[in-house]
């Protein structure tokens, strides 16, 4: 048994990383394979990540034969796609075999499509290879494209008995077992029929008396986003997958979904952060700049947007200079203030507890929030004002400009999100650097104007 | 059964609630008790989160019997207090009873500390009191504060046949069995047996030869986010935990987890954007004000250092007012900058896929990055300056103080969260508003020391 305390004795160090270099350059390949023999997959694939190519491909050769499937599977997307080039037809096919149909399909798509065929042709088990091919047709972002075909079914006109039978035979293709679904003579779907219950029945009862009828099922063509959903709604491990017809094709595990769901999430971060695509630290320095680029362009487009409404209140800061030293904290506090509005609201309808209510109060709302910390901002900016300065007008003209951005930004942080949402467009993706640099050149404007008109009172 | 198509016919929109809301002014409870009987718990705590609490009230009394507990652990949290609040102990009491032991524990862990041990008291499952009376013991983001006691488990010395009739006996209190423990005679966990292994193996082999005992397991000490981790890791959907001395004492089941993942992806997006407490939109306009205020704080600190410095430069800006208009554009890229490096980094350590790598390469990178970003868009405003402004100086400095802030803004955005990190803070916490000060100061330092130093040239 591995308690977590031993789980927890793996922590990939660069010491430990060294050593296993070292062992590789010398050729070690007993203790290697030692090394290797004792790790889960998911561990091993986190040395490996870590690790030069060549590295990484002379120690998958060490690897015990049952886990090589795995490890692949666990490796990230650039490094599993050198090992499998550099693997023949042959070999790809032979991991193919072992692993679960909607993994097998995931890594097969990844593959060159001359390549595809070819691999498809030379997987053993018939069975798997049409599963794999028939899981290939269906879209990315479906839940035919998240789906295993591996699953327990019976007939609902079976007995106990029979069914025991039928799924000695199912299993000899299915690994973990979560549920047997019960279909009709049609092949569709008709209900479930817990492992518990068939475990606790009478032998010769039918399942038609002891199934649950009532089964929540998605379509192949649902998005996946919506499977997460659904999923974590009604607090589902396995959801049954069917056709148009109705008819069974295939499960989706809760595991595959918590993937989507952490995805999603760090999507969503990464949009708000103005990364337009989906990067990580351990990507290419020009992809990169290429995701970074865009937004810090919408910025600067937003800068010099600014520099032209300052501009044409040149005269004015020629004779009052100090107007320019509080542009930062104008500019920055109707930032973060939209910022903070809008994260709330995109959260908001990314968790769906926002369902069913309805605009205006929530501007209300935001509005009262927005006035709340207004006041108590411009109230200690004029506090300091009035001690440090020597212009009285200014202190008056950065508290009024303050509070007066700090409501719009509320405003503007919270209805941004909640249009781009009712036209479809995901809040994310323009609410971070877009409400920043909207409310930037808003605060700019209507400091200067409340400087004009003050200062020529 | 239910297809997707019809769980997604229940779309809660605000018509609907208007009708409910009607229903329940005229006091309809046959239209209203058949509506709540046709949705799922999830739906209807959907619905009862919208209403106001007295139709809440006046709804929750006519939820058919059996799945009135189920409705109160979907509740959000300060319906489910009110609630409460209007149910006698004994009626709670009910309530907690039929819930799962860990659900239950986490419902009377709300109520008031005199109340909770009158509640236990009548709950009438002595079993299930004590269990829930166990649970409360464990401290809040523990492994023990997740975990349900209801499992099942059998004696590795125990043939299959009569394990099969234990498994009847325990199953009572067991809702959903997703696997089964093997323990010890001194009842420590060494392995775990799966339902399909029991359901094909012979009647009379014993535990000890099919049973598995590769088995990870976590300690009821364990952290929340170290549990999340492990099961998303090894792709578990049920975790054991055990005590100090191995024993078995309860489980965790992914759909716990998932709560927690989306929990913390939530927390951290918040702390992105300056927002220091867990809240959401449905709560106080004086908590969301309260959980704003500090970080917005921190920007009007930094832009009063900000107006200080620029102010140090008064006389400047007199001669050259035109070094104000790029204040915002200058600030506002240093903070876009900013945020990009250090979200990729928080996302890296939250996901761990930057185990085991060096600090100063991925600093190195970033500013690879941070050159190739900064010499793209010196050039474009240098560009955009040299046609438009009439002063050559003034595009000379904007740009290079535009590269300089760049690649001291992807510096920080870099170092500040893994400096955190390594001492032990929530590097999410402090990177949002906190890196975008610190580069917006930095930016407007560096602004007018490279204008003062070409202007003088």
């Amino acid at each position: 048994m591995l308690t977590f305390a031993a789980v927890m004795q793996f922590e990939l160090t660069a010491e430990y990383l060294d050593m296993l270099r070292l062992a590789i350059e010398e050729h070690n390949d007993d203790f290697l394979a030692d090394q290797l023999q004792e790790q889960y997959a998911a561990d091993v694939a986190e040395i490996f990540n870590q690790l030069e190519f060549e590295e990484a491909q002379y120690l998958y050769k060490l690897l015990p034969e049952e886990t090589t499937a795995d490890v692949l599977l666990e490796l990230n997307d650039e490094l599993r796609e050198e090992l499998l080039a550099s693997l023949s037809t042959k070999e790809i096919a032979e991991q193919l075999d072992q692993m679960d149909s909607d993994d097998a399909a995931d890594v097969i798509s990844e593959l060159p499509e001359d390549i595809q065929e070819e691999v498809l042709s030379q997987i053993e088990d018939i069975e798997q290879a049409s599963d794999i091919a028939d899981l290939l047709n269906y879209e990315e972002g479906t839940a035919g494209s998240l789906m295993a075909k591996e699953l327990v079914s019976v007939y609902a006109h079976e007995t106990v008995n029979a069914c025991i039978e039928e799924i000695r035979r199912q299993t000899d293709n299915v690994d973990v077992m979560y549920t047997v679904y019960v279909v009709d003579e049609k092949e569709r779907l008709i209900g479930l029929l817990s492992l518990k219950k068939l475990v606790v029945s009478h032998p010769i009862t039918r399942i038609e008396e002891i199934y649950d009828s009532e089964i929540i099922s998605v379509k192949t063509s649902t998005a996946t986003s919506e499977v997460a959903a659904i999923m974590r709604k009604y607090d589902l491990v396995v959801l049954p997958v069917v056709d148009g017809l109705g008819r069974l094709m295939g499960r989706i595990t809760i595991d595959d979904v918590v993937d989507v769901i952490r995805e999603e999430a760090e999507k969503d971060m990464q949009r708000m952060s103005g990364i337009s695509d989906d990067v990580d630290s351990t990507d290419s320095i020009w992809r990169l700049s290429r995701s970074r680029i865009p937004w810090l362009l919408v910025g600067m487009c937003g800068g010099i947007i600014g520099s032209r409404i300052i501009g044409s209140y040149e005269s004015q800061i020629k004779i009052h200079p100090e107007m320019a030293f509080f542009i930062p904290l104008i500019g920055a506090t109707g930032g973060n203030v939209g910022v903070q509005s809008s994260a709330i609201i995109v959260q908001g309808l990314a968790n769906n507890s926002m369902k069913g209510e309805r605009l205006v109060p929530k501007l209300m709302k935001e509005l009262a929030v927005g006035l709340v910390n207004g006041v108590i901002c411009s109230s200690l900016i004029f506090g300091y004002n009035a001690l440090i300065s020597d212009s009285f007008n200014l202190a008056i003209i950065v508290s009024i400009a303050l509070i007066t951005v700090i409501m719009f930004a509320s405003f503007l942080g919270t209805f941004v999100p909640l249009t781009l949402h009712r036209f479809k467009i995901n809040p994310a993706l323009a609410t971070g650097p877009f409400v920043t640099t909207l409310n930037d050149i808003l605060g700019i404007t209507i400091y200067f104007l409340i400087g004009r008109m003050l200062y020529s009172v």
